[in-house]
């Protein structure tokens, strides 16, 4: 067996050291004679682990008491409703801001159910930066402001936290939880699908202040809605319990690697000798805004297009995987997420140096 | 590593064969140098392994073309909002059959979007059989008749299938699909929560007609609409990739088995031995009408319960996990799914016997 260097965007790689656990732990947890998956939900065994699992993420993110982890099931798509079917109570309208594909999914779902008012958006230059505070016209009446910290596609991170005064701040972090140190009291929630930087796809997690709950609309779903989630545990009905070990298990393995203080410091390396080989080249190029530049993200072109095709060739045989960009707008990407390693990046770079000598 | 035999209730016992090809797959799939988790959703390979997963259901449950076959989100508890969503049209009532804890849980989200019509109900004996097709006074301007082939708590199960002329028929078949042939073609819609029968939690296979796709209701969250699960084969967003390949892994096995003929007669062996055990017992009890008598989930109780604890003890020494009934119930539960082996079975008579003899 040999592992390959996976750049997937999402479902992602993992940790190797997680896969391994899991594989020698999949017929027989700890000595119970049983696999995880085969676990009573509502045994001890089981609410060990994802009660563990829980703390050690509040450990990672510095959750504060005040907020609310639930581990929900679907992805960010089950969230773009959820979120206004939760959190809009009274008022009629909330703030979004486009920057991207992802947030123009989010908004798209949530104008089913009020009015949404886009206060800002990076479209006018092909979504290639994030807008900055002062372009954003806020809403007082807004019930919350909704933004993409990393657009997953587009590659654009924001460079900073907006400041939304009384009204709350909900972000989608699937693409970069847990990549850097976060202030999570700034926000009034927060979700990431797991399949980037937590877990496998079918697990969502959401932080949510204790005092947004409890408004959700007559028509939502009981299993779409936070407060009975959250009354429960996350165990109203029966979790993702082995998405949920899973996510434990790279909560486990991220404290190893000295927290997210600690993963920061690798994923900034990362990022920069990727951005630092790009720019001084003449043969890739990427689009984004230096300062918005993703460090999750790595979208890029390469100056011919017709050589796309045997660059993924290319890659694919050195065992450089899914490094193909969106469908929606070609080119490459590399997703560079906590579980791929730095030599990853170092072993992307030098087939991209050795392409771009072999094709000039 | 030496395996218990599991009688959980759900999430339930896995083929030891399935888990132990997962473990083996884990960090690199068929070569590719990757764990299946790791891929993306819209990859050759991950669609291949879908599909094959999909085929496999079907040739299994023989199920006809017009059937649409959906690998959803959540587990039974989501679809109970999802069925009058979906199904509702311009219809303002459903029909339901109330047979226990499942149909009243089904019943109770249903009442939350339309006239919930209770055609039938077992509660008058404690839910401990099920009503004949003459019992259920169905209303033709229903929507549709919902009911619970096998009450997972109860063990009741029914002997027929309700005959309800042009109103789909909605069957929860969460504990006992893929248990015993079924004629798919008598329904509107089928479903099941994968943590029984199928894979991990997480996952809900539906089985629905084509023609009653299309009709969801405004409010309905696009990540519960099954017509935009049916046009995107289930990949309108990011699907639970890791369930649905071990859901498949059950398939393969299943076939292997003898498909769903062959393994309904060791089913129907193991359920037979059990309750004529328990039958010729007086120190065992099982309160279910006979005919009613579910063949995947077997409750019985103790003569004298305050040796339930005792019982309880001894069968975790034996190696017997899981036994206890239901919190709501009391008493015992054995749940003999698909994967819990006839040996299982035969372990724990001979447990049960011992215990009576050395406290009767």
């Amino acid at each position: 067996m040999s592992r390959v260097y996976n750049f997937c965007a999402g479902p992602a790689a993992l940790p190797t050291a997680v896969l391994e656990k899991a594989s020698a732990e999949m017929l027989d947890w700890n000595g119970m004679g049983l696999s995880v998956m085969e676990m009573s939900h509502r045994s001890d065994e089981y609410v060990s682990i994802a009660q563990k699992a829980e703390q050690d993420l509040r450990d990672l993110l510095h959750i504060p008491s005040n907020y609310k982890v639930l581990f929900m099931q679907g992805g960010a798509t089950a969230q773009f409703a959820m979120i206004p079917l939760n959190l809009l109570g009274d008022k009629k309208s909330a703030d979004y801001i486009n920057t991207g594909q992802w947030s123009a999914k989010a908004i798209k779902e949530a104008s089913r159910y009020c009015d949404v008012k886009v206060v800002a958006s990076s479209e006018d230059k092909n979504f290639s930066y994030a807008p900055t505070q002062s372009d954003l016209n806020l809403n007082p009446d807004a019930a919350y402001v909704h933004y993409t910290p990393n657009e997953t596609i587009g590659g654009v991170a924001f460079d900073y936290i907006p400041e939304t005064g009384d009204v709350p701040l909900v972000a989608d972090f699937s693409s970069s939880i847990l990549s850097e140190e976060l202030d999570v009291s700034k926000f009034g929630m927060i979700y990431a699908g797991a399949q980037k930087n937590i877990g496998p796809a079918g697990l969502c997690i959401v932080i949510i202040r204790e005092d947004l709950l409890g408004d959700a609309r007559t028509e939502t779903p009981t299993s779409m809605n936070y407060k009975v989630a959250a009354d429960n545990d996350s165990m109203y009905n029966t979790p993702p319990t082995y998405s949920w070990y899973l996510a434990g298990l790279v909560f486990e393995w991220l404290k190893q690697q000295g927290g997210v203080k600690g993963i920061a410091v690798i994923n900034d390396r990362k990022a920069s000798k990727l951005y630092k080989y790009i720019d001084q080249s003449d043969f890739y190029a990427n689009p984004v805004a230096v300062n918005n530049r993703s460090k999750m993200n790595v979208p890029f072109t390469l100056k011919n297009s017709d050589l796309d095709k045997a660059f993924l060739q290319g890659a694919d045989k050195a065992g450089l995987l899914n490094l193909k960009g969106h469908r929606s707008v070609g080119g490459m990407r590399a997703s560079i997420y906590n579980a791929v390693p730095e030599e990853a990046v170092d072993a992307l770079i030098a087939y991209m140096d050795e392409f771009a000598n072999s094709n000039s």
